[in-house]
């Protein structure tokens, strides 16, 4: 490299040549901003602060026990963490409603359905008769969209279709059945606004309510309507990091959560007319490269996308090293995680940066919101700009490639269904080997990566390590999946972390000791496995042995993703804690009460064995429950 | 008194015998901790304090110009700001939904319809021709309530039947026509979550778009259902301030914003059968006392009422004095501003806490939430508690009554249809008026009242001062009326502080220079006057020498408010910013460049004498432009 780096105060990562790679990039990223940023407002991590009304902020100190207004610590902590599970639940919902929209438009426009068999299961639930497979995924998505919209005060109808039957009646036993999902996020925001409700445990309890409904319908159903559209994940090797990024063709990076509104660019980036024009602009075709949870999604089913995609590059504290490559010719995103931080980096390398769902318009980014009726229109536009952006930027912006970073034989495409497959179409070895010791338990190392857990997905990575050590099998769900990938624990040799047992079975199926389950959407996927084998067992979830771990959380919608955690009952590992730790009432109901009511848990531990013993301890624990 | 003071470090109030009285308390008030939470936040002031993810918080400063992810100031502060004026916005949509709901539901029960004339109003906007009220009011109800709950990519239908054409037509170019309105709440809390939107021009166009379905159906909508149901306002002089309150009855303060909500129970409280319960009890019946805008809600309808209401105490600051009195058994409370920190002085002097919407359930408070199908027995069951309050309490918690506080002939039961009736059915006495310069223009005094603009009301109060004496009409609603009505301008000898011509004019039609219109709900019957003036004049509303003032502003709902102003076209003074200063970039847009997209701008200035000047400019300058 002929320039000068940034800084070199950036902050660690499990990911070594990445850590090294952005030390040495000639701009500033996330990474650099750790430091910059390290100074932390205390009120602020304690959740003590409140900014909801003009006489503020007010901050709750002993000498200031209560803001002007007379909200205390438990008020102010509650009403901020609401507010945070309530929009992150909203974000989950949106994508489930977009999913929705795009199933059935597609369904009335007899488009093309990958996943069948995804498509008869969500109908044989729902109670969907009808023998055409279009007017079932109408009905399908027509009942998902429905129930979105119901009012907060009507009862959704899907989630006791889709939840297992002891989690039902435990969250009606508490009131916390949700109504309208989108109701549900719309009075958890109201709630929490100036001057109006003031009870910690109603608003803590309000988010169990949008937990589940984030749960079912952002995550579970999400997937299987993703499924219908996308196909169906099937397991394969696949190459990891920005090794997969090749220069020779017109790359775009594509971030965001909504796989089904890249359909039709996808097929028709491979048309002839496509690549004949991707060929006179001197480039082999086009290429997406995976970043964040829909490059998961994309690699999740690349069985289905050999052609078009390349592979997942990284999660999303990645995406500015997969920029800086400088072989990036475009990013089209739809939603989070896309970072502001890549808008600098766009400008300087001339990247085309274009979304499509003005919910995540970039500053600098042009909008051209997908809209399903003009998507082919859309996709030549889209295709010719990205050309346009190809010619303008190549031979100008020099390549800064990282060619062996990653690893070529990442086992992907795990889901509920292609495990069970995998195991032969039923639960029972899987069940066996837990029983018999094999493996001790199952953990979701779930959610995202973030920059201030000991640095990038470094407590994820070391979290992981230490479970797999102890003949715990990780599944892996969200941003954290692409830290771990890119870190070689989801390749067969990862064996060898495994205890001694894990790595018997590992090396006998000839499969990681953590396993691939996608993009954060997948957490639905992990509760689908839960369930069915609970219900294989005749035990309710809280009974398994099995805890999650959202060891780097970033988002308000990890908080959702969490309360869906504490509604199953599962203990839910946190690296860092929310924004609650100013009010006591609401860390005892978190990491206390909560074992009372839905069996759930908070466990807030920042370090890597620290946190696997008390998450052992919980899976011996509930062995010994079990009598195995 | 034969208690101690709490502390005489209160804030200031215009309210002068107020001020005295709860610097006089033996209990800690929101007055008081004015000085404890005195120390503000810079970043939070600014609006450059971002809680979002775990990385954070992260804060703007200098030499820390972007948040980890990359976030500037304007990302963040627009960000914040979204996120307030949507959650705004959905305080005000969640209480037309409920309207809309009560008066479907007592349609549907053949219930009383007391504003039929209203009724028909709105069947004519929205092309209804049943004959049947009942039909008729069914179908208005159903069909806000069906507007409400469209996706936000469905435009909304009422728009256009509500607001003034010139305005809509502007709103279509500006493409900030909103769909439905909870959707856009919805939306709204999507868009500023982690890492989706950071385009701050592209997040305060939906400010817009929520300011619009704000005031059409929050403000607009909710008080043309509410005289559906309650009743249309009539012109009369009522008492205000703290000698409303009688301590031989038993006093039920009523606090919130959702007024359908309690039709049964009024009746109920002064049925025979209840009245003999209380005087069983020892007292002579009951009264409500109003406090917030519920209270103002039921002052402008009071004539309906004159039974059972009492008379308006105060505002949402004076709530803790109204308490104080220890005349007061019972606070039921179904929305904000129902303060926290009247919850320790319920404890304290024994006093029942009801709530009927838990969106509003305050910590230590009974929640018997509102169900129109059980609204008998709950009056009955809320009877009966507040009567054991009265019994448990009176006797042993000391009266401290301030007799003569406020007056007992403020103008009260102005409406854009009781004014109109008033002028003789027609605005053109008014429009003369203005014309001829007795009147010199038309200032909204408007929104909240908060402790921080000079103390309680004072800016609010000095500069109703100050525009009345430059012959500048003042319609209020809001927080902001019941400070100045208790401060006595509200009274028709209050002409004296007003210009001359002005002065000549009120003394000439017996009204004071000030005009009650309730509670902050009316701003959408001052918009409802506006664009009838505008309409007879055949001009749109920004050429209008009328001017708004939220100087006062307190909550999230009131930057909604201010949003719909802005919309609207018209010049909006704020004593206090937002929380918006850190970013140049959101202080042009809502300063300057707003002129050129609605014709709106927001003014900031803390000063009384100043900010009247710069309203009576711009008042000046529409004159020029009409050419009066």
């Amino acid at each position: 490299m002929n320039h000068q780096c940034y800084g070199c105060n950036t902050c660690k990562s499990a990911d070594k040549p990445l850590e090294e790679f952005i030390r040495s990039l000639p701009m500033e990223t996330s990474h650099h901003r750790v430091d910059t940023q390290k100074t932390k407002c205390g009120f602020g991590l304690q959740g003590v602060c409140c900014r909801l009304c003009a006489n503020g902020p007010c901050r709750i100190t002993p000498k200031s026990p209560r803001g002007i207004c007379g909200a205390d610590a438990d008020t102010i902590v509650t009403r901020n963490f609401l507010r945070s599970v309530a929009s992150g639940s909203g974000c989950y919902i949106h994508i489930v409603e977009n999913t929705a929209r795009n199933l059935r438009d597609t369904a009335r426009a007899r488009g093309e359905l990958k996943g069948i068999a995804s498509l008869n299961k969500l109908a044989d639930l729902f109670g969907i008769t009808d023998p055409d497979p279009y007017k079932k995924a109408e009905i399908v998505a027509d009942a998902v969209l429905a129930d979105l919209y119901k009012p907060e005060y009507e009862r959704a109808e899907l989630v006791e279709k889709i939840a297992y039957a002891p989690r039902t009646d435990c969250w009606k036993e508490l009131g916390i059945m949700p109504g309208g999902a989108k109701s549900e996020v719309f009075k958890g925001v109201v709630k929490c606004s100036t001057n109006l409700n003031s009870d910690p445990v109603d608003m803590l309890t309000d988010c169990l309510k949008l937990g589940i409904s984030t749960g079912i319908y952002g995550l579970t159903l999400t997937n299987l309507l993703n499924d219908v559209l996308l196909g169906q994940p099937e397991l394969r090797m696949a190459p990891v990091g920005l090794r997969v990024i090749d220069p020779d063709y017109i790359n775009i990076m594509i971030t965001g959560h909504q796989h089904t509104i890249f359909v039709d660019l996808q097929d028709k980036l491979i048309s002839p007319e496509a690549v004949k024009k991707a060929q006179a602009a001197g480039a082999k075709g086009f290429k997406l490269v995976g970043c964040t949870c829909v490059g998961q999604d994309l690699q999740l089913r690349g069985s289905h996308y050999t052609e078009i995609f390349d592979g997942h590059a990284g999660n999303n504290y990645t995406s500015e090293a997969i920029l800086a490559t400088g072989a990036i010719d475009a990013v089209l995103s739809e939603f989070n995680c896309t970072l502001p931080g890549i808008e600098p980096i766009c400008e300087e390398l001339k990247i085309k940066q274009i979304c499509l769902d003005d919910v995540a318009k970039k500053a600098n980014a042009e909008l051209l919101s997908f809209d399903f009726q003009n998507r082919e229109q859309l996709s030549e536009l889209i295709i010719d700009k990205i050309i346009s952006s190809y010619q303008e930027r190549r031979g100008s912006v020099p390549l800064n490639l990282l060619e062996n970073h990653g690893n070529d034989h990442t086992l992907t495409g795990v889901s509920e269904g292609s495990l069970k497959a995998f195991l032969g179409g039923s639960w029972k070895p899987l069940i066996d080997l837990i029983v018999s010791g094999d493996i001790k338990g199952i953990a979701g190392v779930v959610g995202c990566s973030n920059l201030t857990a000991g640095g990038h997905d470094v407590l994820t990575v070391e979290l992981t390590k230490e479970l797999i050590s102890r003949d715990i099998i990780v599944l892996t769900a969200g941003c954290s999946s692409g830290g771990i990938e890119n870190c070689g624990l989801m390749t067969p040799e990862a064996a060898k972390f495994a205890g001694p047992k894990l790595r018997a079975v590992c090396e006998k199926l000839g499969i990681p000791p953590v396993l691939n389950f996608g993009p954060c959407l997948a957490i639905g996927r992990l509760e689908i496995v839960a369930t069915e084998i609970a219900a294989e067992l005749g035990v309710d979830l809280p009974q398994l042995p099995l805890v999650l771990s959202a060891a780097q959380w970033l988002e308000e919608q990890a908080l959702a993703d969490g309360c869906f955690g504490l509604a199953l009952g599962l203990p839910l590992h946190l690296g860092l804690p929310p924004f609650v730790t100013g009010s006591p009432l609401t860390v005892k109901v978190l990491t206390e009460d909560m074992k009372s009511l839905t069996g759930g848990q908070v466990i807030i531990n920042p370090d890597a064995r620290e946190s696997a013993d008390i998450l052992e301890q919980i899976i011996l624990d509930r062995r010994s429950g079990l009598n195995i």
